[in-house]
């Protein structure tokens, strides 16, 4: 089948990929999937990964209770043995395999294979294209059920990128009004069209604005214009991973007091819904589609500082 | 007077210091002042500070309503009227002072000023070198303030230095069973005789053991083998500051979920009732004693990695 695999030689579009079956699991015929800053991250070495990539995507269940119905997937593949899966934290099993992340290959591929409990229908209101967002629109949502929202009077979101912007619509529909601090005019339109206040960077007095900062960036630097953008006492959720091993200096978090929260996968459910009622728009969010065989062009676009998200045309439904 | 000043040219004893009078405040005679991990790291050129250094201090009140009592001072000096003392938050006052720390003279002095507000009686079931303790002590109990200890079964802290003793000690009053790691074998000696447990890190396979962990090794490297202890969705207590502008990769922290909460200056009344009811011993930390004039001989003892805690004998009772 075709595929994009990444190798220690770097990424490579493949056609002649033989997948394996893998019994207990559900293979899903892959329709559209989205590339992340993960993806981007993984490619510069970050986790030492090896196999297909891609873990945003919607499928059609091969197999299973779902069988013929459009299907996303959670991404975490647990034991449900160990102490951590029984203290209900599975997506931090010890013994977890993680799509296109960890030791699992992933969804830029005509099939992928997923667990059936980790599967969840997708109603016919969200289109293909839309349906690839649930899973970065659950890490969003993710903040929620980690600090309380309803503490935070003054909250910044770092970072004007795809995880950014997604992070603002969520955190607007939950009833907060976040501030959007960016470095692209473009991106910030986009937002500022949405309702959501945004301000460029470039123009910012960087001062004590805020109780609660979303870091949103994916770069080292984020941590550290977060903390100044914090009052003390603040808390700073750290949503993106960068793979430089070095990283800020920490002693702002204990002069300040700052509470750092580190924040990954998130609920499928609210994304779900989210999406079918447009409460998130997402569309506007994509800046171009390519086959699998044209990956490498589509990384490319994707990396560019102007680009939201970019999407593989799978197959057809 | 006799000071002990940190200049650009580094550390040095001066014997005709002319202390200014601070309108407002109260004079203090030192007796006793003990030499911090903070003190070490400005002398390495943390916070740029220069003037006389010390925080850690018992010295009797030359006026005010303490006038002729020994008196232990809290050592952030606020202004009372911004919105962080407003919320209750007076120790983040933007426009604080810090006692030997943050453009305020210290207390390695003869004569050292404090607002009355930050002063506290020292009860005389307290002896002048213990006294020195209350200000690292303050700090230890600062961690029950910020995180609900009742949350945490596995409770470890790293570094068996001067802080991590005492935060053994205090969580232990508090109700918590912690497991010490360190590198001297004498100073986990120390925590074993007063039943506290203990672990040579050299030893130690290095596994997910704890949901809390309390860092205060003052090593950049401390904070990594933090998170590699902590079990996933655990929560880190950062306790001390490093010099070195580059940090930690801060990866760990978002896939594990962990919480990093930064802490600093603490509450007095718990840390001056516990050295009252000796529920916390400090006597056995003193491995060392020097008048002023021999500072630097008293800097190079602290630096030491066998050394506890250091005291300046400054004047007589």
């Amino acid at each position: 089948m075709q595929a994009v695999v990444l190798q220690p030689s770097g990424l490579r579009f493949q056609d002649d990929f033989v997948v394996q079956d893998r019994p207990g699991e559900i293979p899903i015929r892959v329709l559209c999937a989205g590339i992340c800053e993960t993806d981007l991250q993984l490619v510069r070495g970050y986790m030492g990964f090896q196999g297909i990539l891609g873990h945003e995507f919607v499928g059609i269940a091969e197999a299973g209770k779902y069988a013929g119905e459009r299907v996303a997937g959670e991404i975490n593949c647990a034991c449900h043995r160990c102490e951590m899966c029984r203290s209900g934290f599975p997506t931090h099993c010890p013994h977890r395999t993680v799509l296109g992340i960890l030791q699992r290959d992933g969804a830029f591929a005509e099939q992928v294979w997923l667990p059936e409990e980790n599967l969840h229908r997708v109603p016919a209101e969200i289109s293909n294209e839309s349906a690839v967002f649930i899973e970065p629109i659950a890490a969003a949502f993710q903040i929620g059920t980690q600090v309380d929202l309803n503490r935070f009077a003054d909250v910044v979101i770092l970072g004007d990128g795809r995880l950014g912007n997604l992070c603002a619509q969520v955190l607007t529909s939950q009833g907060l009004a976040p501030l959007v601090i960016g470095k692209h005019p473009a991106k910030l339109e986009r937002l500022e069209q949405r309702g959501i206040r945004t301000q460029l960077l470039s123009g910012l007095k960087i001062e004590r604005i805020a109780d609660l900062v979303v870091d949103c960036t994916g770069s080292a630097s984020g941590f550290s214009t977060a903390c100044q953008l914090l009052r003390p006492r603040g808390t700073l959720v750290l949503k993106t991973t960068v793979a430089d091993p070095q990283g800020p200096n920490l002693a702002p978090v204990v002069i300040d007091e700052i509470t750092v929260v580190g924040s990954r996968c998130g609920p499928f459910s609210p994304a779900i819904t989210a999406l079918a009622s447009r409460t998130v728009e997402v569309e506007s969010l994509i800046s171009g589609r390519f086959p699998l065989a044209k990956a490498e062009q589509a990384f490319r676009q994707a990396q560019q500082k102007d680009q939201l998200k970019i999407l593989f045309d799978v197959t057809s439904s």
